[in-house]
């Protein structure tokens, strides 16, 4: 389903045997829910129920939620809703995005609306429902009889609402972190409403689970990459389906391993900050940079084996110098410019790594967000840090709302 | 119409002196073209009306372009067009992606289609024109008599062809690199085609290059950042109607400056990597790293003043924890957030310089693109470095072709 193709370093058998320990030391920790929600079949279950509901509406969708909790729904929405219409990520409290976002109001007295916040507490989530309000409400006061929300399972501002308007709440479990939620009711909801079988994922989520070795090399590998000093870790990927991933990857890995402190209370080893970027596109802005400046980056390459086949071109050629693509697909230039990328930067030096992915079917879709998961979990375990919470977003939040209130 | 409203750095007279000049040698080199375009209304008038024209074919525009040819009209697209539907931007050679953007080929009996290559010989670009002739054959086999070409005016594959099947060729003026060249027919034929002024845009680039103190002291305060050893630069933008401006940024900035030599044949300075993020979204994701992660990065926040008196959230309020923003605009709070995480990052010892644009208006936003330009060619006069070539992207393109004919 998902492999490591090539990559310019090779890892001792002491560091992939330490990275092994790590790996099985989340999976040895029953507080963590991410890597049991294979195991969890009534969350499945109510994800789909729940977005069955929703079609009813019609199949247009508002996802309103920031963070974990719309980065892995809008990856899933880049790559399986059938227009680029059928489901709105809000998530930003941007009033001018958003506009753009919803449209006339007349086009929501049918659709549906899903809320997500883990806390219940989010202000941007919250002062856009709120804005959403002001904008539908002459077209539908009870708008709220579309929408679904997602939440943890306790009192919070988000589920009082849900309550005192008989919006159904969906279960966001309390066990698993904002970024890691993509394979709870989060993601799940979001796919079955894209009419994909929300167990597949699951079979992936399972696939990686039993894929010790392949979750070991890429945690040594991040690792030996910050031991050469390569404080930027690019997540290079071949296909514009992926973008959102990249930014999911962003947060899981931004988020989970840049901390102050370790558990000890020491000072925290230093970490790569990730950015993402996307082929071939990327080639003709970044690659320069990656080529011929600072050797401070670790370049991971995600290719999809099935777009090779994608994008006949035929043989009736409007431009001479295409010849070398007759008869050929498009998706192979695609590939043939992800191999021809990564050997260049291997011939200047670059640390690369090579990760090729099947297709792009819930199964293996769900194999890689649980790769990458457990990875940077088992990252965390290595290094020593909490990978699970971001104490650094605090003081923004308490700042913003001083500001606000005009103190 | 665009001030620095706070730095934690000050420049001394000495460093602004030198970025002074700096700026002015730029100015006074007459080779290069993208700080003339103000003085070429012929540009304007022939990109609007190229517009006219292929708007008799309804208003909808599929865009073929990559890099420079693409980053600039996608931020413009972004920001002016009336739907996401009306301007596609193909800027990538995925087939699902482009299939996905395609829709259905019946949709595309009407609607207009825009080639842009400088060089005319871009692979990307040429085989997603062949493939989608293959797309959309079947519907309309002349269909390229919808089509215009935006090109150096000179014989390559593109304009051979267009030549060939009486397809219009706008100029891409040879004097103007691609990153430099949204202030082209490249941007203001689309920004024309979505009602916007062509004229207006360059009378803010005018605005700017009259700026040289605004200019100097971005050139003086990059230049310090990497004297700081902030070996990233992330550009954070407060409106998520700009986060192509972002991937603009990327281009422009990684592109011009990270090169192996100067133009002495020396080693050339090290520089930054740039890492475009989205206000109040990437607060969700990458914000930990810069709070509690090295201090590597110097964070340049752009706030659209305008956006403070958008998205009323009106007084009644559905969620009794957002009484603070009662009778406020989401906009507020978008703003408030801004200036919360500049001193928040601050008061943890990050390099923050914040940026006001006015509004998003043609004349603002034409100044915005000049300004950064100036700055970036500024900088490369500086480093003493070639700002204008990228010798670092021909071995991956030499290596593609090789792969695909199977050597």
């Amino acid at each position: 389903m998902i492999k490591i193709d090539n990559t310019t370093a090779t890892i001792s058998s002491s560091q992939l045997q330490s990275a092994t320990e790590a790996c099985r030391s989340v999976l040895a920790n029953k507080q963590l829910g991410f890597w049991q929600l294979p195991q969890r079949p009534q969350l499945i279950a109510d994800s789909i129920r729940a977005a069955q509901r929703l079609r009813e509406n019609g199949d247009r969708l508002l996802l309103f939620g920031i963070g974990g909790s719309s980065l892995g729904p809008r990856f899933l929405a880049d790559l399986y809703s059938h227009s680029p219409q059928q489901i709105g990520i809000c998530d930003n409290a941007d009033p001018l995005y958003l506009e753009r976002i919803w449209g006339r109001a007349e086009d929501w007295k049918r659709g549906s609306f899903v809320f997500i916040s883990k806390s219940g507490n989010t202000i941007e989530t919250l002062a856009s429902l709120q804005r959403f309000h002001e904008y539908v409400r002459a077209v539908d006061a009870s708008w709220w009889k579309r929408a679904l929300v997602i939440s943890e399972p306790k009192d919070n501002p988000l589920t009082q609402w849900a309550k005192e308007k008989q919006v159904p709440v969906l279960e966001f479990p309390v066990d698993v972190g904002g970024r890691f939620s993509v394979l709870t009711p989060v993601g799940l909801m979001v796919a079955s409403f894209m009419g994909k079988k929300a167990e597949e994922f699951m079979q992936g989520a399972a696939w990686s689970l039993q894929h010790e070795k392949l979750a070991a090399e890429l945690v040594a590998q991040s690792l030996a990459s910050f031991e050469r000093k390569e404080w930027i870790t690019m997540f290079w990927t071949y296909s514009s389906l992926f973008q959102h991933f990249g930014d999911w990857m962003v947060q899981l890995w931004a988020e989970s391993l840049a901390k102050k402190e370790t558990v000890n209370g020491e000072p925290a080893p230093r970490v790569s900050t990730p950015v993402a970027a996307i082929g071939a596109t990327d080639q003709h802005s970044i690659i320069q940079q990656v080529m011929e400046g600072a050797r401070d980056k670790w370049v991971v390459i995600h290719r999809v084996a099935e777009l090779a086949s994608c994008g006949p071109l035929g043989k009736d050629l409007l431009i001479p110098s295409l010849k070398p693509l007759q008869n050929q697909t498009l998706g192979r230039l695609l590939q043939a410019e992800a191999q021809a990328t990564a050997q260049a930067l291997a011939h200047q030096g670059v640390s690369v790594l090579e990760l090729t992915v099947q297709d792009t079917s819930p199964s293996s879709v769900g194999a890689l967000l649980m790769l990458w998961q457990w990875v940077v979990a088992g990252l965390g375990a290595s290094l020593r840090i909490n990978a699970f919470d971001q104490p650094g977003v605090e003081l923004g939040k308490r700042l913003a709302l001083k500001i606000l209130s005009g103190q």
